[in-house]
């Protein structure tokens, strides 16, 4: 078998068998196939396509190309949770709480990752101590003890996606369903949790810019993880502007923290209720739906939640007292406020360009290398279909640098699209798959 | 202007502008962007292809990327030709002479190639001490003295399609129009002769598998060529089965010379007469294209052309002898007869799978670092059309091992396609573009 004959054979449209791909996958992991020819190949992909089984074959070959992380060692029915990306989403660390609050473990093992802001992991990191390398028996250990732990992947998981997406990444081949579906499906099975949620994201700021190609992902996904005998569950939300109000690290954190203290923006609440009285439904933990909603607003009134999340803190070495006072988090030395310069209502507040803003001001990263910056990031006061007067306040930008605010202050005002009210109320929850 | 842009736009199937393409060029030239990125941008231009003004701009970055050969030292109308390549074509080695000795400078500077056998120059040093390297000044003198120089590239001529084929060449993205125009076209303008013939091989054995593709190459190149003020026409020929009766390096060298000695295979001497008038008319040396076909018997029935091959041997280094006397040239050890095991006609001689035989036994290279065997070879006896009798010679195998040289005697009767003769006689000229 020749690489050369495998890039040929995607080129001229036709599907790669099984072993072609096993090959390609484990010989590329190995060192034995450059770049060059892989980026090619990842090029006839994404134009030619890949079908559903080479789709499967795809993410088993990437399973397969290292170790696989067993959780039998924590009791009960294990959940994991992921997001296809999208900007100012604190999903995780409210809905992971309310889940273990509820009883059932929820363990997850992520990357850092590009994008606007860092991932869970670097904003978790605003918190004071808070360690996110666990070996082993750290993690199932936390997660008998508060059913709740969050750590970076351990051991040598999914080695080709991570070869992969760097290539992906510089070549233009990311936005393909087989190569998404692929790289998150096997990442996911490589941990061995009993049921996935996956929180498909659908807009201007997410990866897929219709519902119907969204759906189609979803699709890819539940079918890959229910061939694993995984219970997997997919929904498919708005990502047209940010979740929540903040964007930013330490802002998030914040923004978590006080939607576990039952103060948080409706949509990230809806968006964490829907997943997680999903979760509950799979974890058995609920009837249905209805009932696990009772039973995780049950987790926010009581305060268990918050509870959980202060001991996974201290569990993971970070300062609970960053919880309990959020002004100890990591502050910005500008807030600068962006007033609108006329009334009407918002129309629409493109994530994606939010998220460029959060990451000139040092949110997010631009390549592996960067720095972040946890402070800095943007909070909305206004959001789409929200009424505005002119010289309101539209949002805080959070700077540590007053020129890059200024600009982004510009920058934002271009941003909120004001006029006529809109015809429909935006909806926030499109569709769920399983 | 970022390189990942390019790649997504062509992704897109967009066409790509004279400065995206100026960039990619010059930049990759520099060693400014990386192999991975400009193979995944390959192979979307493959798939998605490029329009007749894209190519033109590509050929023209290509020619910009290094240096340009100026003949102006040499007298009179200089001529180039170029094959797209075929198996056992060995016209350059007598056309060049036949050219030369009607008056007209004929000047051709070579790469190596991979290939079945090795390319002009490889052969061409089957004779002792022919120099294949001369400087500019060498060159000039001995265009100006005998018409007739044929030698390696000099300087730094189009340093961007040796690394793009290099590329290519591992990445399943050679055989795409506008990529082999640019690159055969950027090679002959960067070398300022006046008139330029492509021989435009089509069929098994060559790149281009199908008339029309053949065709529409063809006329890319002439429109290439003709907007650089230079007279450029194509031919069409066939290349279903190898050209002449000799495939390998010394053996297209002896019937070379004994074609310039009158006693060369029908079909190899129709394509030097084809090319060579219609070279002659452009030259303005012919009035016509039946007058060139005479002034070139000529050379050929005078000794002139012969004539003229010898001086430049001679004035290249080479021994002369060797071709006075072509039992001097390098012989194989063995030579293995292949018999016809039945009785009939030949009904077609895969010219590509006759190719891999000679490669396999040593005449050509598989990877740059390969030695070629200038001894070893093919010699038919048998053509497509002709008539054989059980027992009669098909061919002769040239061969230094005699375990490879039995293997490929199975493979040749497999390749000898035996049988009823064929409704219609091949077709040897298609057709001809200007």
């Amino acid at each position: 078998m020749r690489i050369y004959d495998i890039i040929k054979k995607k080129r001229d449209g036709l599907s790669l068998s099984t072993e072609e791909i096993n090959y390609f996958i484990s010989n590329y992991t190995k060192g034995n196939i450059p770049d060059y020819q892989v980026s090619a190949l990842l090029m006839a992909i994404f134009i030619n396509k890949m079908n559903e089984r080479e789709t499967f074959d795809l993410t088993k070959a990437m399973v397969d190309s290292g170790d696989t992380f067993d959780l039998s060692s924590i009791r009960g029915i294990k959940v994991d949770k992921h997001s296809t990306g999208g900007v100012g989403d604190t999903t995780t660390l409210i809905l992971g709480p309310m889940i273990a609050a509820a009883g059932v473990p929820f363990v997850k093992m992520s990357g850092r990752g590009l994008g606007h802001t860092g991932g869970t992991l670097d904003k978790l990191e605003s918190i004071k101590g808070f360690k996110v390398e666990l070996t082993n028996e750290e993690f199932s250990k936390i997660a008998n003890d508060v059913n709740l732990a969050i750590c970076s992947q351990t051991g040598n998981i999914t080695p080709a996606d991570k070869k992969l997406y760097a290539l992906r990444d510089v070549t233009a081949t990311v936005d393909n369903l087989s190569l998404i579906a692929a790289s998150i499906m096997s990442k996911k099975l490589a941990i061995k949790s009993d049921a996935i949620i996956l929180d498909v994201k659908v807009g201007l700021g997410a990866f897929m810019k219709s519902l119907k190609d969204a759906t189609k992902l979803a699709e890819e996904m539940v079918r890959i993880g229910s061939s694993y005998g995984r219970e997997t569950v997919a929904v498919v939300t708005n990502m047209d502007e940010p979740l929540g109000r903040t964007i930013g690290n330490a802002l998030e954190v914040e923004e978590a923290i006080n939607t576990l203290n039952g103060k948080g923006p409706d949509d990230l609440m809806e968006v964490c209720l829907t997943l997680g009285s999903k979760l509950l439904v799979l974890a058995k933990k609920a009837s249905d739906e209805s009932n696990g909603r009772e039973i995780l607003l049950g987790t926010i009134q009581s305060g268990s939640a918050l509870e959980k999340f202060k001991q996974m803190v201290g569990l993971q070495g970070g300062d609970v007292s960053y919880v309990e006072d959020t002004s100890l988090l990591p502050k910005a030395k500008y807030i600068i406020e962006v007033k609108s310069e006329k009334k009407g209502f918002v129309k629409s507040l493109n994530a994606e360009q939010i998220g460029e803003c959060a990451l000139i001001l040092g949110a997010g990263r631009d390549t592996k290398e960067t720095k972040l910056d946890l402070a800095v990031g943007i909070v909305l006061n206004k959001k789409v279909d929200d009424e505005v007067g002119k010289g309101e306040t539209l949002a805080y930008i959070h700077a540590n640098n007053l020129e890059k605010g200024n600009e982004i202050k510009e920058r934002l005002l271009n941003i909120y699209n004001i006029g006529e009210k809109n015809p429909e109320l935006k909806t926030l929850i499109y569709r769920e798959i399983h």
